[in-house]
């Protein structure tokens, strides 16, 4: 007989449709089009109006032969071409590319040749880095500017000049508002690709999926309570993992995007009371920002605004000062190869009864999964079995679920290295408490950072290698009073060969800038797994247990 | 070259897990353990409880030799087994079969033979007619008597005695609360099956879907706002459409729940004064119940309550009385066929300024599609074209999207018509208006509401063929100013024969109950589709072109 749910009970059109957010945006058009999409300065824009922008927009990229598995590049800022370009790029099955807006002329070049980038939209902001970058590519992408009419008359520094063959309003004013976009053939299919921002060799291309940027919509509502109508303000970069998916999470809820060029604390605080933001994401470094503006700057306001913030812990004062200003913060942690966040900082209501610091220590925490990720683990990486959840042994955290990335562009190794075992691979190290909450207790394993500034492990290595004799080393990141953590190099020679630690930290200081040098050599046999793959996390363990040196 | 997106970026276990409601709880437990997940009278269980007696209880299954296409059968009220039983029986990848409570022996005995019940679990309640049912069945399933300790003493009607082998309470304990259970082997797999209440002729057995249990969880969310910390009141019974499906889907927003064995007013009252309950579901009856309560069972509750419900368009006068109680009332519009409610009554905020008959009028309309369906549309089911935003052409309501069912058990032909043109064809009719926004203009194909009680059009046709010499034959509803709806008879008589209205009239009285006869025939052709199937649509518009008979 065989099992009788599996008999002509199969998918077809009507009850199997690939999952993606493009569907979002059309729901928004459709419910509320008079409702406000997006306000960018003087400008606002209704969903009516956003969602025939962005099929305007997808339909002039079609006239120009655009279609499935070509890639469009952006380097944009927080303004409306960009939540459009989330949408409309996507809606010709393209792939949107984004450029994180800081990088230098080589590393744009390296992304536009290994994307095969076939148009690129760039604001003139950036367009003389941009057309550096061209001039070292070997693709000859369509260039298309976009002019921003809101540009502040503040600004930090002017609009560079017009580099490209076409105007990005021209562009969108020539497309057709009743393009019929189709939905992705299936959710499997790329939307969009975000480099790795690795500080030595070349970024990885990471490729989301329609499936995980639809399903990061729902995880978005779930882990920072977004309901109906929120008011977001873009303080976090679009290009940082598309936002963290918001660009497309908001449709889901008819909320606002309140567009935002620069982090600085008056425009923030203004458009909080302006317009009533209710969410705000962003690195720790714009909570500062808001604590110490010039009390000119500051506003106040009567909503509770929650703040998402990632990367680093927020220490007690700074939470006490965001509380004291009107803001909720909760504590994110993900990666660009999980669509941004997949973990959260879940806030237990007894807490609230702490002490402001036993409060930090657990706001430190990075938590436990979003809903729409799967699984979350803190494992052995070489046996792939779980540590004990005794907040104390330290592991890899790895990932399982539907907002993991595709993999990487055109990089199988580095693809099937990440998801080694059936899990993603953070290379983040931490530990899990009995309640289950995990918490990072190492940086991402190549980063050093030392004074301030990121050290890249591979690059000090790099350097190493180059000594007559070094047979293996390894470069971690040991504590440090004064610097916060300096570089550790393990060494261990080639059979017959010697070196003394002096000549290592010398010949690296002809080879780098001195905060990137090793402070101390240890030399000794350095653990290998099976394959022979160096053992990082065995070595960030002995850097502890080393002690002073 | 080819396209480099789809270039070693495949599925694996790190990047591609099954949607599934059932890592909903685990993440609930993991999170949350000690908070409230379940009130039954004076029990409180929490998550941590809950998850570990759903384990208990696959276990218990699987220790059965349950498994895989195997199918569970329940007839139980909204109490705790009933959530138990939808985590716990899918666990072991088994199907959650729910019998609607008030059915009788006949139509349980075909549901457990069509579903090849291998276990069945029984509250005592309904011992007395499941057992009759048994007596009828083919199949001998293996039955676990739920006898609940917190049966109201001032119950309706007494408990039953017990008829299984098994009690349930020590079933459960038999099980592992450490069971390791699975994940869907694909999230396309059966996770429930339930009959659609055909009143003549075999129910229709629809199976539900892992993805599709999952998506309607973030669906309910986004349609009911639903916030952190829900306190959910059980008005609606579970095994209707899954009771839409809020099993699953409070344990995404850790919310808690209410059970609640029969509607009355005082424990509605009581529950939501006591327990805080936010939102609530059901019928417009449970409105009434509200509304009209004896002013001792009243209770007042600072909370405004959310509820939504379904079926039919709640008139000014219960919505009045609704918003004077505290009860802000949300429509919603579905079929069994699309997991309970896939379309929402979106309030738009304007609508606050109009007046209450005005506002009545808007909410009575049935609304837009769920975020979680990615289609809704109002089609002529000849051409599969759109009908014109008018409010006034009317065509068939079809959905299409991940909350349409996988198909009908065992039931080829009528899944194929169902789905026919790649939409699933609800059979309800409606229009669309200008502003996107669909009503429905007429009841589900096949039933008539004369005087309160549902006739089956199919029924009285089954009886008017009996009639030697009807040819072709079509019952429709016919507004009625007394009745509501009366039924009416389009009669195509075979060539060469004759019959008067009385004749056939007579004929029906003999064989059905009274008023289920046919008020009135009309002799005439009976319009037909290229292949044959008599257009009721079509005669729909003829019975209101008709007027006067």
């Amino acid at each position: 007989m065989g099992n009788i749910f599996e008999q002509d009970l199969d998918r077809n059109l009507a009850n199997h449709q690939p999952l993606t957010p493009l569907s979002y945006l059309e729901r928004a058009a459709r419910v509320y089009p008079g409702r406000t999409a997006i306000i960018h300065g003087s400008q606002k824009t209704d969903y009516g109006t956003f969602y025939r922008r962005t099929r305007q927009l997808a339909s002039a990229l079609a006239h120009k032969g655009i279609g499935k598995g070509d890639t469009i590049t952006v380097m944009l800022s927080n303004t409306p071409p960009m939540l459009e370009a989330h949408f409309g790029v996507p809606m010709t099955k393209a792939v949107l590319h984004s450029l994180n807006t800081r990088l230098d002329p080589a590393i744009i070049a390296f992304q536009l040749d290994h994307a095969e980038t076939k148009i690129a939209i760039v604001d003139t902001e950036f367009s003389k880095v941009f057309n550096e970058a061209l001039k070292l590519a070997k693709v000859k992408p369509i260039v298309i500017d976009f002019v921003d009419t809101e540009y502040a008359e503040d600004a930090p520094h002017a609009q560079g000049p017009r580099i490209g063959e076409l105007d990005y309003e021209a562009f969108v004013q020539s497309g057709d508002p009743d393009y019929l976009w189709s939905m992705p053939d299936d959710e499997w299919d790329a939307i969009t690709l975000n480099y790795t921002s690795g500080t030595t060799g070349n970024p990885k291309g990471v490729v989301y999926h329609h499936r995980g940027a639809a399903l990061m919509g729902y995880g978005n509502i779930v882990a920072s309570g977004l309901g109906r109508y929120p008011v977001y303000l873009w303080t976090l970069p679009m290009f940082h993992c598309n936002g963290w998916c918001f660009p497309w999470t908001l449709a889901l809820q008819f909320g606002t995007h309140v567009c935002l060029r620069w982090v600085r604390a008056k425009p923030i605080y203004d458009a909080i009371a302006d317009h009533g933001v209710t969410h705000l994401c962003g690195a720790p470094i714009v909570m500062s920002t808001l604590i110490n503006a010039a009390e000119s700057d500051k506003r106040t306001f009567p909503q509770t605004v929650s703040f998402n913030t990632a990367a680093a812990s927020p220490p007690e004062s700074i939470l006490a000062g965001m509380a004291e200003a009107g803001f909720e913060v909760t504590h994110l942690y993900g990666l660009t190869e999980t669509y941004g966040p997949a973990v959260v900082n879940e806030w237990q209501d007894e807490w609230n009864l702490l002490s402001p610091s036993s409060q930090a220590v657990k706001k430190s925490r990075q938590g436990v999964r979003y809903t729409a990720l799967e699984n979350l683990a803190v494992l052995d990486p070489e046996t792939m079995e779980p540590m004990p959840a005794d907040g104390e042994t330290i592991g890899e955290v790895m990932f399982r679920g539907n907002i993991v990335m595709k993999g990487y562009l055109k990089n199988r190794q580095a693809s099937d290295e990440a998801f080694a075992g059936g899990w993603f691979h953070s290379g983040d190290l931490g530990v899990t408490y009995p309640d289950g909450y995990i918490q990072l207790k190492d940086r991402s394993k190549d980063i050093i950072i030392s004074g301030g500034e990121n050290i890249s492990s591979i690059e000090v290595e790099d350097a190493l290698y180059k000594f007559p004799g070094v047979g293996a080393c390894a470069v971690v990141a040991r504590l440090d009073e004064k610097w916060g953590e300096t570089p550790l190099a393990f060494v261990e020679m080639k059979q017959g060969c010697t070196a003394t630690a002096e000549q290592l930290m010398a010949h690296c200081k002809g080879l780098l800038a001195s905060y990137k040098c090793p402070r101390h050599v240890v030399f000794e046999e350095i653990p290998k797994t099976s394959t022979g793959k160096i053992q990082k996390f065995e070595l960030r363990k002995r850097a502890r247990e080393i002690g002073d040196l």
